[in-house]
């Protein structure tokens, strides 16, 4: 699929005493992506619950931390969603610091679709399944 | 009132490239340090929300910072109840490293008692104001 | 003196569990928008700091919330400089949604410009003072 | 080994809008445990920096969430490392609620021990290897 790409800036509050950004904090950068790769597409996550009764929810993360990111990086997470399941999605997602080809952290994440209500699995709705770019 | 104090250890996740706690992550000490005074006489706010239909939101925060704490610091947060309204009460909240009397940072927070429902305002239970070590 | 509108995203690192952002985050939300109104002008603080010699510290916060922010909400942070002195500058913040015309919280907060190496305030240097547009 | 487990309160500030606890938000819990394991035994990070010239890192995370944690629970972090190399080691840290027995979320999470000044892999020095429960 092409890759989505979504700048970050990193501010102080994503920084640690160690002088770079906190090993969690890349989880938030992460997601950030993943909800404006699903408005690319046209969905606001806001409206799938309300109106369509549905959230995604993250299964698993695997994450390994190759550099770290600094006070005032401009970063870039690049992702791409390589599987699409039933009632779930896998995202591989890359950091990097804008202008350079290092990966700072890569992961792998898989998300499940959830019925707002239980909150129990349930398949992803056509609708989203058909714009979202899949390699799968 | 007898004040209340509650012990806070300082992690990475709390500090920033500055070498000191986020200036925003003190509201959070004080936050737990809120909930634990509340705990303490008795109160867990998830019963009150889901049983009583009251939640407690920050109307105002006034907050000084003097001196930083840093990445392992064991702090203690101080609290007292300094008025109590029919439907808000404001803490006095001062952090401070445990064992000294420097003030690292000292807040007044008001704090609004609200309909869970309709996040109106509402008065301050009686069972809960009775409970409540109030100075005023 | 001309307002900085910085607009921010909520996502859901921002909210908690009562549907609203979390009170504390939107102190990194002007925290964002005070970084960006200083580079707009252009200065960087990871440069201030590694060449100058200089870093910005928040001394208070006087903030009031008036109404909550929510998931998905596009949100401008509204930023000015009241006052200049020798060695700290006030700037007056307030968030609203994008769009409408209600501000959620409003605040204003003290920076002091700190030396880097000892931590103590020191004059802002007339480089950055000539830039900076104040009222006062 | 023996298990090492450590209490962790779930606040306001750990949750978000959808009502759980925000998946980034486990990291910061579980890093605070393998702190507090590491003081059990002896070990101050800050001093471990400043007069050992090492800090320990995060090289990689795996983590699967199972089940979500909600305001107001009382949680454990149950830990132990599962294996000790020369520059590394790997802690398996479970997250459940006080009192029951389903795991919520569970993580294999790698460490690299650094070099302070240079941030580049360096031994864990004799004194710490001859202290840490290692079952490997």
């Amino acid at each position: 699929m092409s890759e989505f790409i979504w700048p970050i800036r990193v501010y102080y509050e994503d920084t640690d005493s160690g002088g770079v950004v906190y090993y969690a904090n890349y989880l938030k950068f992460m997601e950030r992506a993943r909800t404006e790769c699903l408005r690319s597409v046209g969905f606001e996550q806001d409206v799938l619950r309300e109106k369509d009764g549905i959230i995604f929810a993250v299964r698993s993360v695997s994450i390994d931390y190759l550099k770290p990111a600094r006070f005032n990086n401009l970063l870039n997470v690049v992702s791409k969603i390589t599987k699409c399941g039933h009632a779930s999605m896998t995202f591989k997602q890359d950091i990097k610091i804008e202008g350079e080809q290092d990966v700072l952290c890569s992961a792998e994440i898989k998300i499940a679709c959830l019925d707002s209500n239980n909150l129990r699995p349930c398949p992803i709705p056509a609708f989203i399944m058909k714009e979202i770019p899949c390699d799968s």
